[in-house]
């Protein structure tokens, strides 16, 4: 069955597959000292510009999250999100797990509005009876969002600068950043992304790896020991390298922007179909996943033949659904979804 | 350069690699309930002669155990384990940082002696005063351990009664199960193995994986909503499929005890070797690591061809160094090492 | 100067001084086992008609919640609480801090509506990709709540069976339970109110004691090793005597009773001061804490005179500010403020 | 019954009493902002002979480790105590409930010998695979002992300045620091004690207070936003007067220091009595809990009319039993007990 369900339905890019293979019986020492993940390390730290960032290899998203969070937090410190960001509701509360609270502000198409995080962080510092309040610590955002859209790059240098008045760091989740990046309404390299921002990950889960997210401290201030609190987090792999093998491998020859660059064209070529075939759009995203309404019977009948998601209940008969295009993504798998709608 | 370094330095086996290629390309549906991962478990479930049991699929040996821990442990219990264990000494307080503490009894050769925590055990209960006390709510111990030792099955047996009759669970971090069940020593199969604990995890990662550890509640009473709990620790992966593939392979034609059984015939011609060259046992070790004492020169000398792990200071001039064999482990190698000592 | 700041500006209840001189020097022996707290829990059971209830004196209220709830929500679950709840923001993320997540529901003049709450776990149950969400454990209200309001009883019978519905418990924070129970429009006994909920606490602090919560699980079904959880939390005192004392004589000829009606009475007087004098009312309150609106100018003025506390910014020129009677507040104190306003 | 239970049976020195009934009506601000918490502070900054101090009153002892070892580690470090410490065993896992390792090194007669405690921070520091392990970040002792016993000037900066050659921090639980003080086999004046360690609590409720423990930062480096940490504990007392009133009352004309005095006084004429009865001493202890050999038989005996506590089991027939003098012992006590010995 032809499925839009996700970017991560599939394995990992062949070339990925390859290098994996290509270096199996190389006897490398292990927990991310060896010759693959340093390697991976150059390549990311060459690609952003960056000559003293520091990179740590991570195995998925919910755990960059918690790791980072919890360790750029004070104590008494809790981090800023949108409402609807992923560590305020798809993570299983792990953020609060690790001791701190998500400081939930209005969701504008997944995005916090750089005015309102202004205001509310004025308005703390100004409460003389903050000491009972949670301090704001930290801005998680999202790039793209979980509703696909984007920060504009005047949108992300103000936050950058409220963050930096109030001596606060601004953290970016990417799970999908290679997506953002190569979106057609993206203004930014990676280079000059890194340097919007405190501290930022990579997605590779989700853009062709099998497993894998990069850190990126780019001003090469990780915390102490921080490989410590990897380890304390359980998020230690005894085999790094097969991290490494992976962001080597899309690190190399721009593999990484190439597929990325990739879904955009299928994302595009599905949003012209569904333009195409009068479909309403439920956010207008630039990047890989989109977001149509649709009637549910016309639901019910095309969910025999095509995977999607369901997002959220629009109305009395109308519901919003999500269609994902990835690196892995065909263009004939477009053509005959047209055929359907 | 030679090594011996560990039973973690190359890849995966490559019938793994095979797997993971030949699925690259299938949709599956993420997060561990795709039929790699449903069909691995069922695998895992036959092996184990479990038609009930429970099996989670997790990436690493801290992370099972922080998860399985601190998930079976009420907030005001403590993990029993040897004063040696890996949860108490090598694993940066994860144990701790899940807010439980690690009760340390003494180690025999890596072991807890069944009479020594029954009769902590009887103790605490008979005090008085251990309202104020951590209240010892499991029993950890490695199979094998950290030495290699391993438990007799009368031993398994007596501790796995004091359990019950302190009605706290048994758990058994199994990192490298496949080994300690292949032993010559050993008298016990997998299903008997499974029977006489009451949580325990079949490591992937240095048996053949390249990441994985298979966790299996034998009596199929994981905890409530344990996936919920995978993904708060940052510990669920989008893609599952990783981790399932491998132990589908691990676990088709008896792979998993084919190449421990190989680690072992190495290990014990390693032994053989050594006894030969006169050099001393640091433990009677009957599973794939090797603990032998030599003097500070001919570590420095050896070291120059030969990679291996200094284990611990035995007295001035002398050291214990450790050797590991593992499914990758060349006859060869060993040839070759004969060489040198 | 006057003052209307907060129900904790005096000390204790001058009976509670002589119980503490009376019995300074009785050897008691320490940690709660003593007879000043067995008869004040006697005392209290007897007073909400509970025989096999079980009760802890604690210090405070944030203590209390975060042991309460802490304790009673797996490590999954999350607490249901209105926005403006004590917990969700007046606690320094005490409830984060313990590892849970406050689920923030709206509130209606401080309260949850029993409707919402049962949407909001209608849909959890019903969505299919919870398990990667924070279970709804629990639901929080404060009775009176944070602006003086109460729920009537018909709506307290609402939330307990939506919670039973959902087999989680319904937690009331009594800081203030005193007033509540003694206010005009309430239509409920103690033993009534206790058979509404699964634990709650009557608050001492702010009604009339040094310090102490009486905390009551009115089924007998506290958590187990619950004095194990108290000291854990650094929440034990060594002279748990002086929390017994309190209670002890609170709860003996109906002191606490009478001392709250002697609170609301005084703030009907001063309810009746404000609306003859023409203030607006910015939330009707039938407890002992009052909110008016005043403008920028006359709280200045006002200022000077008497303390009271600011509350929210209402617009251009308004503020909402807070008078609170206690205990202590003397029938002069509300004629001398007439004179002001 | 005469008792000798333990330094908490009786209620506060009447000097409190008269202060907290004194100063009862009087309407002060909350959350230890007030009056008496300031002058409370002030007066023991003067006792230490320190102007910029930073002083905190708390409630309890387990809860000043909690937040102190919690608020000064970082997550990846643990605290060094001696096995026989409170944190260690007396706390029901505080420390580790808020995510910390306790590193126990052995006790000799409860205290730590510095050179061990040393060579531990060497060892550790010179172990290249220390990543996995919990960095030892602070070190924690207590004066006096649980065991009655005192660190000698020359011990105590031997400590010292192995922390400041490791740049940990030394702290001190001083929950009986006056009987400490005013034992005569000190040497240490209470300012000259303030500067061999970097944070320490004055105990208020083992010497004379209903509650109350006082925390000291000689230097003024207490962590930054500490109060809110403090409410985040549930340690905040919204009444904090009631600490300001004892710590006042304590350190008005040196009532800390004589109350201690009698009770180190009465300690000496109890040693002299089972001296000459012939007793063993179990521990040499120059303070106010006295350790004493008795067989059986003979505790059965004078259980019947005197209580005391059962300390551990010394041989078949023989256990160490505890005797505790206060302020609050009574010369004609001793001479009671005379007649039973």
């Amino acid at each position: 069955m032809l499925s839009f369900e996700s970017d991560y339905i599939e394995g990992a890019h062949p070339l990925i597959l390859e290098c994996l293979a290509r270096t199996n019986m190389q006897q490398l020492t292990g927990y991310g000292m060896d010759e693959l993940c340093k390697g991976a390390k150059e390549k990311i730290k060459a690609a952003c510009g960056l000559k003293n960032a520091d990179v740590f290899l991570l195995s998925g998203g919910t755990q960059t999250n918690q790791l980072v969070i919890s360790s750029l937090l004070k104590s008494y410190e809790g981090v800023i999100a949108a409402e609807t960001g992923h560590v305020n509701v798809h993570e299983a509360g792990a953020i609060e797990y690790s001791g701190h609270k998500v400081l939930a502000l209005p969701s504008h198409n997944g995005k916090l509005c750089p005015k309102e995080v202004k205001s509310y962080l004025a308005l703390f510092h100004a409460d003389q009876n903050n000491e009972h309040m949670v301090f704001p610590g930290m801005v998680y955002i999202s790039f793209p969002t979980e509703l696909g859209t984007l920060y504009s790059k005047a949108e992300l240098s103000e936050l950058h600068s409220v963050c930096r008045e109030y001596g606060i760091p601004l953290y970016i989740d990417g799970a999908r950043l290679g997506y953002g990046l190569a979106s057609r309404e993206q203004e930014l390299s990676l280079p000059e992304f890194a340097w919007l921002c405190d501290v930022f990950y990579i997605g590779g889960t989700k853009v062709g790896a099998l497993i894998g997210e990069a850190l990126v401290f780019p001003k090469g201030d990780a915390p102490e020991r921080f490989n410590t609190l990897i380890k304390q987090h359980g998020a230690m792999l005894a085999k790094g390298r097969i991290i490494g093998a992976q962001f080597d491998t899309l690190f190399t020859d721009d593999l990484y922007f190439k597929i990325s660059r990739h879904a955009i064209d299928m994302a595009e070529k599905l949003k012209a179909l569904f333009k195409e075939k009068g479909y309403r759009f439920f956010v207008d995203s630039p990047t890989n996943q989109q977001f149509f309404v649709m009637d549910d019977e016309r639901i019910a009948e095309l969910s025999k033949k095509v995977a999607f998601s369901f997002w959220e209940r629009v109305d009395e008969g109308h519901s919003a659904v999500r269609f994902v295009t990835s690196w892995a993504t065909k263009e004939e798998s477009i053509d005959e979804l047209s055929k359907y709608l």
